[in-house]
Formats: structure tokens, C-alpha cells, sequence
């Protein structure tokens, strides 16, 4: 018994072999791997032999005795009632499309008359590659009067060989692509209708019944939050706003399966599909391009030489169906495009949504309810050290939904944000978070409420830096951010502020109260009493066009009995809308005495031959002003930011004005500026009247003029808009719309 | 004014770029790029100069009269009070390691005695490529008796130039590795020591300090769950228990920075890591390779040929050393090696954590409380249609800590699980689950709590397949799931059920109402009232070892006042411990009759020959025994996971017995079997004392034996235990141990 025996063999392990290793499968781990394609169909054999045998022997019926089925008509044309009792006609699409827990209509065509007593059929209903009863992946219907407990189906209409058949898919049932076929029950096994690419349907979330998860019951909001195509998008500053028009698109053609795609590539579990969370978390992280090669690749560098600018798009099914025939991240979007087009994809399954705008939006906080500013000892803010920047504005997405999964009293709107975010959970998504949960300060629940809190909460905090490294807070700016939040409204093009939804009014025993409950869950605040400076320092709202010269006159209130002195700094920069800086481009320090109970007006002269050669593409000045009080160590401050206004194009639309008949539409546009405008994109399009068309100009020389003529026409009655978009690099944001009603 | 004019030039577009598109950076997104290393330091100045200028001109000290520092002497030999106090003696490491929240002495000696009130200085800890104040990552530490928020020093000793200096980071501290500086005041600017590395620090979490989240109030489960090396995972079935010795080894040389660079990789922000639920979930993700190249590939097939078989490991060391240098996944783990390594990943950083192991662990359920079986008509299973599994045991981890996030009552242990899943959220991680949640229903709160509510609350759902493809549910068995959770108790080598941690007991009205609660949480489960028939079906529990034949007898109990006829289908499958069959070896259905309050034993002779030939690496039987009673059409059904016992290895222990004296360890391995085996590889390690050790056989030809022989010298005192794994792709699961007794 020894080692030195032949028969074992001790040796040097063998290298490991060449070659790439084996694909690790599901094998010894999981019986069937989970079905995640809604493109991938299950071979469903078209006849099932029953192992035990049925009646045999002389006598019996031969299997060509048994019903036969000769046609199945969907009644999918969009004037059919199918498609207008479920909202359904809009969709550009060969197949029909339904929502579930409401009935629909079939017609199927017998080789003989049906006898109810006798013949045995169902309609089966299957999604993706593994169907399973008990999984809601195979859903067979049989023309029946009792309740059934998920999927029911009953005989409408029978004439001749021809039955009408009502099915209601179950109302939580998966929203998907469904195949569908008619089985007929014989004694010898089932004979089943061929699989055939006509009778696929797509099976949509309902917020028009009750027992859906999303059901809302307000018809207006549905009508904007599910049926709009034409979205306003709000941007700006929270005192001079700005609007963008956007094509959601939802109903174009191509659009809903590039919204399946979206999942099937996520490797979503199909039976995950019939649940809003789920799908709206998933498709929160789908949206961008970080983890799992999303829809849309972000990029906030100003350069967009290898994609399409952030500010240039002027809707969603561009963007979708080049995802969907890429099957490549979309090159570029900044938070509006994320939301927009994670909005086109709500609405398009039928998940009520809406684009949102947060004015000062607190952002990299990670539930931590401070954004500090850091000043030195005099006052003056350390561009080095203060790291932490407030959005101008920041988009995200509400959805409506039931939660479930979550005490009652948090359903309704739910925010979702596909925008990439640094630190939510460490993730690439956030939401759905529960609004309601959000202004009650109940942050214990999924998902990213305390993250969402944040952005709307954040206390602004002022920090004096020592000679020797450590801090001490000067002032707390508690109602700079979250300032507002607007949505379009529900049925015109007008917005509303709905800021209530998410905060208790400023100063309200409410507010305190959930401020509290909100450290409770972890928030930190900065809660030293500090001193108020009898001081007040104000800037004016002002409306400036890009290249105007202007005045800020700063004005400085001495609400105390004595003189003040006021060492002032005063910071002009050019800042993205994520509120970082790319320059400063003007500063002074002018020292203001104030007499007892008096005010002072400063004024800075702004020449736009500082400013230009820094703007970034938003085109926003941040002046942030700081001082310290000479006779009380008090310090005070103020920052506001302009948004410089930019030239328009001219949008114009003429002729027609009916459906079927052409029309047209007209760009034009003068650079305003001295300088040529190089490699300029325009693009254009209308909510349910007009493609996305886009048209390139290599250059516009500084003063000329250009005019761009398209022809469309409009296959539908309605009001709507058409709108466009002019790029460059030296200039973007310019927009330009018309408003165009097509009758009948 | 016309697109004609020579100024405006449309065109078609010009081709995109070629060459890779530019890295997308932060520019216009964020001020600076989030730090998320902790290897990447920032470059403090050594001298930092004053912008204002300070007191000048003649009479003025020059900057040679300051105080200069000669030397720090960071007291961190293993015997010194730094490390004893802070339980890190044991960390084979050159650098100073301690816990937050509790007071450590330096020494510093300067160029003359300190003047305590003249000379200003600050000790000052940097972490990351970040340092910001007020984000943790910079934190300056004065010699003051005042109270400071956070971090606090103070002077304990002075004698001629040396001072020695005890400071407390604060309880809430960033983990990881720090820098240290002392810089002192001048009034020309910060004068500072260079960096250097053996100045360094490690700062963990303390379970020893009440202000810490994770603090553990009581000595012998913090001595168990922090200081252990020595593990016992328990395996095999719950009425059959098996273990499996595994080495923690959270003290080795380099598992420290292995467990740090994890979260690096992870690209972790530096600021989260104080936080041990912001840890412990991303470290939940990092664990597995999935989405993030993390630390160990999942295989379940069986075929190992280009890794480590999961069965062969014998602790983590080689597992995080082989991550941490090759940057690579490493090959191959199961739960237990996702378990064992998180659990030194916890254990290595301060949080106090526990491998349990859940027998009858339901899975891929999706909160969805139901494992479906499905047979057919007459009561057989259906193999192809049945894809649901329940693994015979799965591992997860328990940690320790508070629960801020969450309303009161929820802290304490929390469960986390490394191995990935298919659907918990979409993503590969799960928890920190609350366990007081899960027993209580409470699945609303984060994170993941309903997925492991599944996991041990699952019913086990019996249908009946129709022809026509709808099912029936026949038969529920709520008491198959979740039956036992076990884990090493705190001191001993033995074992300690918690079930009743996660659950109320089998049929007691809390249970009841539980479950009721869960539901509302949106866990759905089968509620029928099913007829119970009266026929009851009993397998006996087998100890069997791979090789044997045996009877397996069947009970059959009437418990009627009529004959009862059983028509029963005897399944024998050889079963992965995920539940999956890898193939039928034997069936059977004999009809069995059973007099009115009789019973009667069917003995089913199962010979070796049929089985040995499909066994895969765990060597697990799996009976499914159905039937159907004839007089009633009741369906009765029972199954039963029966482990098959493998040959061992002896180890044996001789020599020595103290500290510093050699020893020697041999371990001993007869091939029972006729067959030869090949591709042998044996590892052996000890806790403590000995390092992974592994030895390669081309061949063990069947009947004959080998020794191998490996000396090893203890280096510190205590019971422990040598272990030995034999692992080749025709015989896997072979271990061996043997206790050890190290003397001072």
C-alpha cells in the first residue's frame, strides 16, 4: 500500500486543455431553461395521439366523422369591432390586437354545422417556447357558460358552419405575441389548425377594465396617458420654461414588436410579462445601454460626431426601430430621450404614462439628503472641492399601476427613470417607486423611493472651508431643489404642476412630519440651527437670447438698523443641464455697503463676446453669487440660472387639411449669427401624420437663409402637430412647430 | 432666399466617422467621476500652500521653527494592543488593521516635545481618489478633548519628543484601506508626511461596538459568525444529513485585499462602503460571474474538464487569491462554494455571517408559492410537461446587522445568497432579506424577501392532466418544502435547526396567519380543499452506499372500513441536488389491495447495476411513488430523496502538537470499486494551520491504494480540524477529516 504502486498513478496534472471551454448549459440545474423570447415559438404538433387508446373496433366513427375546422377569420381590420371597442385601430399592424380581460370576437369556419352536445373544441392560445397551463404560457378555450377561472370563451353568433366566438383572455394574463390555435377533442387524440402567421394577436395591458392592474378609471388620462401621440416635454429653468415636442410614435408601424424585442433581448422570463412592476423595472434598466445593451447610449460630452445629438430627435420610432433592426445600443440620448422613449413604450403596451420635468433636480445623492457647495473662508465658492451638482432640470416617467406587492394606499403613479444613474442600488435602472409613498416619506418600500426622494428633497448645503481641511455649514437652502414638477396636461397642450403630488406644501407641519419619517429610513440632513444674515441678496428673472448682451443687477437688502458691508463674488459660468460647469466666463468681487434698512442694486454688465465661445448646447448661465458680511461673519448666496434663448426654425403647413389628401409642410430657417453653421441636420415629423423625415445641409453661411419642403398625407382626422428640429454642432436646441388640424 | 443660394448647401449626409467611437466620459454629466477603488489613491500635496497670505516681513518665525515629524509608528505588530483589542491579531498581514467605532494608538515622534498650544496638527485619513469631507473619504483628526462629530483624537501619552495619539473612527466609517498623514499647521500653509505605505491602515466594521450596524451583542456567536475559520456546511437529505468541512480562511495572506478588490471590480462607489446593507447586496451580485465577470462560474452539468469541480473545493482561499490575480472568474462553483466564499467575504470584513443550508428548497418560483407536478389521467407523473424542480438542499448566507431602511424589527439576521437565480428582480443577486420578515410575511420591505418566503414556504401541487390539456389540482402537500435549516452552531462542531427562525410551526394559527399575509403580498398559492384520500403511502429512510443493492419497501396504509385497490407507479430517478432527473433507472406498477384497516408492504428490489451506471456527482436517488385508489379515484403520492454514502478518505494527524513543531498529515484512498480511476485530484487543508495542499493522479486502477503524505508546522494554538476532498470526474464527493489539537 504505497504510492510508489503501479496501479496509481501520482504525476503532474495534466495542462488544461486547448480550446475555448464548453458553453455552460442549464443541464442538472433546471429541468427546462426559462423561456425569455416571445419571438421563439414551441412546436405545437398539430396531432396529439392519446397513448391510451379510445373506442375501437367495428361501429365506431372514423376520424374523418369529427369536426373539421376549414377557416379562422380574426376580425382584425382596424374598423372592425375588435379593434374599436379595445382601443386597438390606431396601431399600425397586420395582426390583431386586443387588451386583456376584455372579449373579443373569432370567427370560425366548420366543415359542418356545430353540434354542442357532440363536438369538443378549444381555442388555444400559446406564448413562447415553453407553454405551460399552469404558467399562463397555454391557455386553452372552450365554448363554455361556465365561469372559468382565468381565460373564458362562449358562443356569440352560429350560422350554418360558421360560429362567433367570444374569448376573454384572464386580466393579469401575459402581455405578449400569442399564437393561436383550434384543437379538436376525438376519440383517437386531438387534431389541431396548422400554426399560421395570420392568426398571431397581440395581447395588451388594459387600463379601460378593473381588474387589470393598470386600470385607471379617468377617461381623459387614459386618453392622454395611453392613446396621445404628441408629447410636450418641459425644460428651461423653473422660472422662464421651455417646451420640446416629441412624436411618442406608439402606434407606428414596427413600434409595439421593437417593444417586445426590448424584453426578449433583456432575457425577461416571458411569465414575468403579465406583471406592470416587473415589466416597467426591467424595462427601466433596458432603456439605457449600461449592463445588458439597452435601447439608448447616453453621452452628456457635447460631442455627437458618432450618433445623433440628444437635443436633435424629435420622437421615438426612429430611435425603436433602429434598435429593433440593429439590435445595437441607439447613439445619443440625455434624460428627456430616455424618458420619451421610455414613455413610447409604456403606452404602446398600454401601461399608463407620462413624462415628467423636475425643476433642480438633486442628483448622485444616493438617498443622502445633501448637495454641498463649498466655500472658502471668505466666502468664495472652491470650484475644486464642490463636486456635487443639482440638474436644471432632470425628466423621468410616472406609470399607473396597482402595487400589490406593497400595503395599501401606494398604488396609482409610480416614477420609473431609465436614465443611468450612478448609484441606485447599484444599477442602471430605479423604480417603480410609489409618488404617493415618495410625499409621505415612506422610503422603506421598493423600489428607489429614498432615491427619488432625494432628487425632490435635497436641502442645498453651504460649507465654509478651513485652513485646516474641516468644514463648518454656513447656510441650508432647503426649498432650492425640487422647485416644481410639470406634466402636459390631460387633453390639451397646456402643462400642469404637479408638485403636490410628491411634497406637502413648503413650511407645513405635513412636510416636516415626512421630513422626519424620512430620517427615520436613513436620510441624512444638515440639521444645525445656523444664523440667518439680516442680508438678503436677490437676482432678477430675466429672458435673454443667445448672443444678447445684458445686465444682472444684483440687489442687496439691509433688513437690519445698522450698515452692512457685503464682500461679494460674483461667478458667471456656462453650465450643462446636469448643473456641472464647463467655464466661468465672468467674475467680480465688488464690496456693497447697504444702509439701515435699505436696498442696493449691483450691476454686472454681461457681454455675450464672453459667454459665446463657451456655450455648451443647452445654452445655460449659472451665476452664482456669494458673500460674506463684514460686520457679522454671516455669509449669503444666490444662484440662478438663465436659459439664453435661441433662434427658431419656422415651421409651416398648407394645402389638404383632410384625410387622403396631400400636404405640405415647410422648414425655413436664417442663421442669425456672422459664423457658418457646418454639418446641420433638420429633422422633422407629426404625431399620426407624418414620418420622421431628416434632411442635412453641409453648410449655412452666417445670415443665409434656407427653406426645406416635404409632402405628407394624413390617414387620420385629428389635432395635432408638426414640428422640427435644427442640430449642428455649433448649435443646437432649435426648434420650430406648427399646429395642424386634418378633418374627416 | 431659397436652398438654392450658394450659402446654404444641402446635401446627402456624409458617412459616419470611421475608427472606434471616443470613450463617453462624465464631461457635462458629473463634476468628477465617481470613486470607486479603493487601490487608486489621490495625490495629497505635500505642501499645501495658503492662498491669503499669512503673518510676513521680519521678526516672523520661518517655517523651520514648526513642528516637523520625525516618525509614526503605527503599533501594529500582531501582539500589540492595536490589534488584540480590535480582534485582528489573527489577519496574516503587514499593515495595521482595526475596527470602526473603537479607539487605536499611534505614535508619533517629532522633531521636539509638542507644545499643546502652540503646534496644530491633524492626523488625516484618505480613502479612494476622491477626498471630500463631507463624504467620508477625507477625514482630518485633531488632538482634542472636544467632542467631534465623527472621527475623534486624543493625546493619551507624552514623553520628551513622543506622543502617542489614540483615535476612534467614527462607528459609521467607510471599510476598506486607508492612507494616513500627519500635517501640521504653519501660517505659510499645510506642511504634510509623504505617503507612505507602510502607514497605511485597514479600518473593518466592528461587531464589538453597540454604534456599529453591526454590532452583535453576544461574545460566542460574534466568536463563531467573525472569528471562525473552520466551517460545516450540511448536505444530503434532511432525514440523512451529510457535511462537508470547509476552510473560511478570512485570515490568510491576501484574502483582506481579494474581499476589497470584489467590490473594486464591482466599480462600488467608495462612499457605500460603510453601509452593510449597501455591501452585502453588491457583493450578492459580485459573488457569481453573472453580469459583472464576478468571482466563480456556475456549472451544474457535471462535465468540470476546464475547472475545479464544485464538490472538489476545500475552502475559499484559492478561490479569492486566483480571482484577485487573475482577474478571472474562477471555475466552478454550486450554492455551497458561493455560500463558503461569501461567507469569507463577510467574515473577512467584520460582518458577522452564518452558511445555512434549506432542505427542500423550491426554486425559480418567483414568489409564486407552488411547485407544480404534473401526472396524467391515471396518476403517473409526466415527465415531459412536469418543469418544475425542488433542490434536495440549497445553501444561502445569514448576516448580521441593523435595519435602518426598514420600520422596526426587522434587523438582526439577514439572508443573502450569492448563487444565482433565474428571476429574483431580473438580476443575479439577492437580499439583504430580513429574516424576522420573512417569517412574518412581511414581504413588502426590500430586498427579495418574497423569493425567499418561496424558497421555504412552497407548496407542493399535484395535478391531473386532462386530455383535452386542462389540469386539475388532485393533491397538496404544504409540508414538503422548507423542512429543515440547519448551520454549524456558535463554539462546537455540531449542528443547530433555525427553522423555526423563518417559520411558526406546521399548523399553528401564526403560520395560518402568515400565509394569509403573504398572499396579500401578492404570493399566489393553491387553495382548493382537495378530498384527502384514505389510503396512505410510506417510504422507509435508507442509509445506502454507492454500490449497494437494497429493498426498497413500500407501505400501504388502509384506513378505511372497505378494500382499497391501488393501481401505483414506482419511479426510481437518478437526481442532481437541484431536484433535476438525469435519467430513469427503474419502474414499476404493480396493483397493490390492501384489506379494510390493513396495510400491506410492496418490496421493490432496486439492484446497483441499473443505477450505477447513470449516478452523477452527488450519488442521489430519487423515488416517486402515485397512484391511484380504484374505489375512489383519489390520487396518493409520496416522494423520497435517498443519498447514496461514498467511500472515504482516511486523513490522519501525527508529530508534534504545539506550536512551531512539525507535523505531518497522510491521507489514505482504496478504490472499492472494479473500475479504474482517472483524473484524480485529492486537496487538503486545516484551518490555522495548514494552507490548500493538492495532489494529482492520472490513475487509481480499481481495488488498489495510495498514500500521500504532507508535513505542515502550526503557528498558533487551538482545536481545529485537517481535511481532505478526492474528486475525478467518475467518483466526486469523497471526503475525509481529522480533528487536531494545536498546544501552545
Amino acid at each position: 500500500m504505497s504510492d510508489q504502486s503501479t496501479t496509481v498513478a501520482p504525476s503532474v496534472p495534466p495542462p488544461p486543455p486547448t480550446g475555448p471551454p464548453p458553453k455552460v448549459t442549464n443541464r442538472g440545474r433546471t429541468v427546462a431553461p426559462t423561456a425569455s423570447s416571445n419571438f421563439e415559438a414551441a412546436d405545437v404538433p398539430e396531432f396529439e395521439r392519446f397513448d391510451v387508446a379510445g373506442p375501437r373496433g367495428p361501429g365506431m366513427p372514423s376520424l374523418a366523422e369529427y369536426l373539421d375546422i376549414w377557416d379562422v377569420d380574426m376580425l382584425k381590420k382596424p374598423d372592425e369591432s375588435n379593434k374599436t371597442n379595445h382601443h386597438t385601430s390606431l396601431y399600425q399592424s397586420d395582426y390583431l390586437i386586443v387588451r386583456r380581460g376584455q372579449e373579443f370576437q373569432i370567427k370560425i369556419t366548420f366543415n359542418r354545422p356545430y353540434k354542442l352536445a357532440e363536438d369538443k373544441f378549444a381555442v388555444e392560445f400559446v406564448i413562447g417556447s415553453s407553454p405551460q397551463f399552469s404558467k399562463g404560457t397555454y391557455n386553452p378555450v372552450f365554448p363554455t357558460k361556465e365561469r372559468q377561472t382565468s381565460w373564458s370563451g362562449r358562443i356569440t353568433d352560429e350560422s350554418d358552419n360558421v360560429i362567433t366566438m367570444g374569448i376573454t383572455p384572464a386580466a393579469n394574463c401575459i402581455v405578449g405575441k400569442y399564437h393561436m390555435y383550434v384543437a379538436v377533442m376525438t376519440p383517437f387524440g386531438i387534431r389541431r389548425t396548422k400554426r399560421e402567421n395570420s392568426r398571431d394577436l397581440y395581447i395588451l395591458f388594459n387600463p379601460w377594465v378593473s381588474a387589470d392592474a393598470v386600470f385607471l378609471d379617468d377617461e381623459e388620462e387614459r386618453k392622454e396617458c395611453v392613446m396621445t401621440e404628441m408629447g410636450i416635454i418641459y425644460h428651461g429653468a423653473y422660472d422662464d420654461i421651455s417646451e420640446r415636442n416629441w412624436n411618442y410614435g406608439q402606434f407606428n408601424y414596427g413600434v409595439l414588436d421593437a417593444c417586445l424585442y426590448i424584453m426578449d433581448r433583456s432575457e425577461m422570463p416571458i411569465i414575468n410579462r403579465g406583471d406592470p412592476i416587473k415589466v416597467t423595472r426591467q424595462a427601466s434598466a433596458m432603456l439605457n445601454s449600461h449592463d445588458e445593451d439597452g435601447v439608448l447610449v447616453g453621452n452628456w460630452t457635447g460631442d455627437y460626431t458618432y450618433g445623433v445629438a440628444p437635443t436633435s430627435w424629435t420622437g421615438s420610432t426612429d430611435i425603436l426601430l433602429t434598435y429593433a433592426s440593429s439590435k445595437l445600443p441607439v447613439c445619443f440620448a440625455q434624460c428627456w430621450v430616455y424618458a420619451a422613449v421610455f414613455n413610447t413604450f409604456l403606452r404602446c403596451l398600454g401601461i399608463p404614462s407620462r413624462v415628467v420635468t423636475n425643476y433642480y433636480s438633486a442628483h448622485d445623492n444616493d438617498g443622502n439628503l445633501k448637495t454641498d457647495i463649498l466655500l472658502d473662508e471668505n466666502g468664495r465658492i472652491d470650484r475644486n472641492r464642490t463636486k456635487d451638482s443639482i440638474w436644471n432640470y432632470h425628466c423621468w416617467n410616472e406609470c399607473y399601476m396597482s402595487r400589490p406587492d406593497l400595503p395599501p394606499g401606494f398604488g396609482g403613479w409610480q416614477v420609473v427613470d431609465a436614465t443611468p444613474q450612478e448609484t441606485s442600488d447599484g444599477m442602471y435602472r430605479c423604480g417603480p417607486a410609489s409618488v404617493n409613498a415618495i410625499k409621505h416619506g415612506q422610503l422603506c418600500f421598493p423600489f428607489d423611493a429614498a432615491f427619488v426622494f432625494a432628487e425632490v428633497n435635497s436641502d442645498v448645503v453651504f460649507y465654509s472651508r478651513r485652513k485646516d481641511g474641516t468644514m463648518q455649514a454656513v447656510k441650508v437652502d432647503r426649498t432650492h431643489v425640487g422647485r416644481m414638477i410639470l406634466t402636459k396636461a390631460a387633453g390639451d397642450m397646456t402643462r400642469r404642476n404637479i408638485i403636490d403630488q410628491y411634497k406637502f406644501p413648503e413650511g407645513t407641519t405635513e412636510e416636516r412630519t415626512v421630513l422626519e419619517k424620512a430620517e427615520e429610513f436613513g436620510c441624512k440632513r444638515e440639521k444645525s440651527e445656523l444664523p440667518v444674515a439680516d442680508v438678503d441678496l436677490i437676482l432678477p428673472t430675466l429672458e435673454i437670447s443667445v448672443g444678447d448682451n445684458f445686465d444682472l443687477s444684483l440687489e442687496f437688502v439691509n433688513r437690519s438698523d445698522q450698515q452692512r458691508t457685503v464682500d461679494t463674488y460674483v461667478s458667471g459660468n456656462v453650465v450643462y443641464y446636469t448643473g456641472v460647469n464647463s467655464s466661468e466666463f465672468l467674475f467680480r468681487n465688488p464690496t456693497v455697503k447697504i444702509g439701515p434698512n435699505n436696498s442696493v442694486k449691483e450691476v454686472i454688465v454681461v457681454q455675450s463676446k464672453n459667454y459665446m465661445r463657451h456655450l455648451v448646447e443647452q445654452a445655460n448661465l449659472n451665476f452664482i453669487v456669494t458673500g460674506k458680511v463684514k460686520e457679522t461673519g454671516h455669509i449669503v448666496s444666490v444662484m440662478k440660472v438663465i436659459t439664453l434663448h435661441n433662434p427658431k426654425v419656422i415651421v409651416e403647413v398648407s394645402g389638404g387639411g383632410r384625410v387622403n389628401e396631400e400636404m405640405m409642410a415647410t422648414v425655413q430657417f436664417t442663421n442669425p449669427f456672422t459664423i457658418t453653421l457646418e454639418d446641420v441636420y433638420i429633422r422633422m415629423e407629426g404625431p399620426g401624420i407624418m414620418p420622421p423625415k431628416t434632411k442635412y445641409y453641409s453648410l449655412i453661411t452666417g445670415g443665409s437663409s434656407l427653406i426645406w419642403t416635404e409632402f405628407f398625407t394624413p390617414h387620420r382626422p385629428g389635432s395635432t402637430r408638426v414640428f422640427a428640429t435644427l442640430d449642428c454642432p455649433a448649435l443646437r436646441q432649435v426648434f420650430g412647430e406648427a399646429s395642424v388640424t386634418i378633418n374627416p
